[in-house]
C-alpha cells in the first residue's frame, strides 16, 4: 500500500458533510478496490470552532481555504463551499499547485468553465466536476468516456429536481403552481428562495455544461433561452395530459448545422410524450436522455440532488483524481477546453407547440385563429376545446402546432392576441418528440 | 500526433461489421477527441473471399486468428466471434502476447470470467468488455468507476430485448406469448432459435457478469435459479395490471449478508409496480437499475442488443484500451478478479409473491387455500377473482402474497396443487418492491 492520498474539503455544508461521512464510512472499501488509501488531510470551513462542537476533528479544521494549497499533504482539492469569487480562487490557486480538483459548482463552471479549464490544461492537472450535473448520475462520464466514439445529436434533461417534484405534483394531485411550491419547500425540496430552481437558472447552468462536453466549447450564458416553470397552470397539465403529454422543465442541447462553432441550448418547460421514459421521471428525479449517432438514445435516470447522491459522484471523482496523480494520462474524449462557441439564436430554433388560448364561446373563432396560422405557413396538428374553468362567455382552446420556427410563432402570437375574439394573452409550451 | 493504434477484428458478424463501419465513419472524431489514430490493422473471418466480394480491403482480412495475435501491429485485439473454445484461445493468447482484449462474448465471461481475468492479472493486459452487458448502456463503467464509492445493495435490470419486446407485445397488443414470438421473429428481434433468449440464460450469463463487478467474485453458473418468459400467459399480464404491476423478465442481484463470499443472483418474470420507471421500459429496450448505499438508485436505459449500440460500446473500450497501452493505470473500482463465491440458495431467498390458481367456483375455496397459507405463516396481502377465460365450473383466483422465503412458498404451493378445488397446477410470479 501506498502513502495515503490527502485530500483538502473544502466546505462542510450538505455536500460537503456528506462527502465527509461517507469518505470515512467506505473508507475501506475504497481501500480495497483502488489498491489507494484516501485521507481527509485538512477542510477549510468559515466557522471552525462550530465544527469543533458538532463532533469534527479540531486538527483538520481551518478557518482559511489558502491552507489547502499551501499544505503540501493535500494532493486532491475538493471544492464543496460552492460560492463564486472564493472557489475560482481556490480552484485556480489548486491547479496551479498541481493539486486535482473536484468540484459540484455548476454555476461557476457554466460561467467560468473556459477560465478553469485553461489553467488545468497549462497546468496539466486535472479537473473533475461529475457531481455538477444530475447529482449522482454519472451523465459527465458517460459524455466523456461512454460515448466517445459518438457524434452527439441532443440531449434532453430533466436536471431540476425542485422544478420535477412541483410539476410531478401539479400533475398527481391538481396542485396549483404556488401550492406545490409550498409543499416542496416544506419537504425541503426547495430552498427558501426558490428562484433559481423554478425560473430554469440552474437547469441552465447544467446545460450549459453538459453542451460543452458534447460538442467541445463554452456557449456565453447571455445567449440562452431559459424560461421557468412558474407560469405553468394546473390546466396546462390536464390538457396535455389529454393530448398524451407530460409536461417537464427540460434542458434541451441539439447539435447545429454549424456544428463545430454553434449550438442549440435552451431551458423551458416542455410537453413530452407520455410513452417516453422521460414522461415518467416524478418528484425529485432527474434523467437525462442522450442521443448519439452510434448509440442510439441511452437515458440516465437517478436521485439530481442532495447530500448522499452528490457525495457519490464526489467520491468517483476522488477515486479518479487519485488514480490520475498515480497514473497521469490524457482524460479520455471530450477533453478539457476553453473555447468559446455561439448559441443558435432561439428565434431560429425548430420546434412543435401547444398553445392555449381564451377565447370567446361563439362561432368563427377558431376559423379566425386558424387563418392567422395559415397565413404565416403554420400547421395545425389538432384542436382541442376541453372542458375548462373559465368563467362567463369565454372558453379554453388548445392548439397543437406543427413544426415552426420560434420567431415564426411568436410572429403568430402576436398577431392572435390582438384579435377581439382572444380574451387573454395566449400561453405557448414547446413540444419535443424523440426521434 | 503519435503512431496509430492497431486494432485487430476477430469477426465481421452483425456486431463486428458494426465495428469496422463505425470505426471507420467516426475515425476523425475519435483521433479528436483521443489524440490517438485508430487503424483496423487486420480483421480475421471464416471466409475472407467472401468478404473481399463484400468490399472489405483484402489487405486486412485473414482466415486465421492467430494471425492478430502474432501480428505485432496489432495492439488491441477486438473479440466479436462469440464463439467459445476459439474466443478463449484468442482472448488468452492475445493477453499473453501483452495485447489489450476487448470482447462482448457475455456467455465466455460468465463460464470462463474467472479464466480469462487470471490471465489479465498475470500478464498485467487490460479486459474491457463494455458492450458484454446492456448493448450501448455504459452499466459496466458505472459499475467499475461511477459507483466505486458504494456498497452495491441490489441490481435489477432487464437485460434481455427479445423477452422485453415479447412481454411488452403480449401486454399492449394482448397477444399470447407463442404469436408475440412469432412477431418478435418477424422483425428480427428474436433469432429462429430463440432458446437462449427467452429461457432466461442470456439474461443469467449477463447478471453473472454484473454480480461479478458489484461483489468482487464470480458465481458458478449450476447454482443460479434461471426461469424464463415462456409460461406467462395474456392472463397473467392482465392480472398483473390490473393490479398495479407489470411483468418483466429480471436479473436479480442481491448482496447477501455474507458479502465477502455469497451473493443472491437470479433470473425470472418478476412483476413490478407500474410506478417504477423499470415498468415503462418497453420493446427491445434494457434496463438496469441499481442500488449503491451513498448514490440511492441510479438506472440507465437503452438500447440493449443491435449492431450500432453494441458498437457505440465496442468504440469506448477501444478507446479506454488505447489510453491504457499509453498510460498504464490500475483500472478504477472493482478490478479484474479470479475469484470465485457462491449463489445465495433460491429456497432461502426472500420476496412477495404472485399466485393464480384455477379453482372451483364455489363457496369456502378461498377459506381452504388461505387456510393453507396461514398454517404455513404465510400472508396475504389481496385477493382478486377476476373476470377469467377459463370454463365450465373454474375460475382464476389471484392472490398476491406477503414476503416469505421461496421454500415456504414451495411447500404452500405443494399442498395446494392437490387440494381438490384446484384444478390446475398453481402459476406462482415473484414481485419485487423497491425501496
Amino acid at each position: 500500500m501506498d502513502h495515503p492520498i490527502g485530500i483538502g474539503l473544502a466546505g462542510l455544508g450538505n455536500v460537503g458533510a456528506g462527502v465527509f461521512q461517507n469518505l470515512q464510512r467506505n473508507r475501506t472499501l475504497l481501500r480495497e478496490r483502488l489498491g489507494l488509501d484516501l485521507l481527509i488531510q485538512k477542510v477549510a470551513v468559515q466557522n471552525p470552532a462550530k465544527r469543533v462542537s458538532e463532533g469534527y476533528p479540531e486538527s483538520v479544521l481551518t478557518g482559511r481555504w489558502q491552507d489547502l494549497v499551501e499544505d503540501p499533504a493535500v494532493q486532491i482539492v475538493v471544492e464543496v463551499m460552492g460560492r463564486k469569487d472564493e472557489s475560482l480562487q481556490l480552484i485556480l490557486a489548486s491547479l496551479r499547485a498541481k493539486k486535482a480538483v473536484v468540484t459540484a459548482n455548476k454555476a461557476l463552471l457554466a460561467e467560468h468553465g473556459a477560465e478553469i479549464f485553461e489553467a488545468a490544461q497549462q497546468n496539466q492537472t486535472p479537473v473533475f466536476y461529475e457531481a455538477s450535473v444530475g447529482g449522482g448520475i454519472p451523465i459527465i462520464k458517460c459524455l466523456r468516456e461512454a460515448l466517445v466514439g459518438n457524434h452527439i445529436a441532443s440531449i434532453h434533461g430533466i436536471i431540476n429536481g425542485t422544478s420535477n417534484y412541483i410539476l410531478t405534483r401539479m400533475s398527481e394531485a391538481d396542485l396549483s403552481f404556488p401550492d406545490a411550491l409550498a409543499e416542496a419547500q416544506a419537504l425541503g425540496y426547495a430552498e427558501p428562495d426558490p428562484s433559481l430552481d423554478v425560473n430554469g437558472w440552474d437547469a441552465a447552468h447544467k446545460a450549459m455544461i453538459l453542451a460543452s462536453l458534447a460538442y467541445g466549447f463554452w456557449v456565453p450564458k447571455d445567449q440562452i433561452f431559459v424560461e421557468g416553470i412558474e407560469a405553468i397552470t394546473a390546466a396546462d397539465i390536464r390538457f396535455a395530459k389529454l393530448l398524451g403529454y407530460r409536461i417537464k422543465l427540460l434542458g434541451i442541447i441539439k447539435a447545429s448545422e454549424n456544428e463545430g462553432s454553434e449550438v442549440e441550448v435552451r431551458v423551458h418547460p416542455t410537453l413530452i410524450p407520455q410513452s417516453h421514459v422521460l414522461a415518467s421521471v416524478n418528484g425529485v428525479f432527474n434523467a437525462i436522455a442522450v442521443h448519439g449517432d452510434v448509440v442510439g438514445e441511452v437515458l440516465l435516470y437517478g436521485r439530481g440532488a442532495g447530500q448522499d447522491p452528490t457525495s457519490s459522484a464526489i467520491l468517483s471523482d476522488i477515486a479518479e483524481a487519485a488514480n490520475a496523480l498515480q497514473h497521469p494520462r490524457r482524460d479520455l474524449g471530450f477533453s478539457a477546453h476553453s473555447l468559446y462557441g455561439t448559441c443558435k439564436p432561439i428565434g431560429s430554433t425548430l420546434s412543435e407547440y401547444y398553445l392555449r388560448l381564451t377565447v370567446e364561446d361563439r362561432p368563427g373563432v377558431i376559423a379566425q385563429i386558424s387563418g392567422v396560422l395559415g397565413e404565416l405557413q403554420i400547421g395545425i396538428s389538432s384542436i382541442l376545446q376541453p372542458e375548462s374553468d373559465e368563467e362567463g362567455a369565454n372558453v379554453a382552446l388548445v392548439m397543437m402546432i406543427h413544426t415552426a420556427s420560434n420567431s415564426q410563432i411568436q410572429q403568430a402570437l402576436d398577431r392572435i392576441s390582438v384579435l377581439s375574439c382572444v380574451k387573454r394573452a395566449p400561453r405557448m409550451i414547446r413540444v419535443e418528440h424523440f426521434s
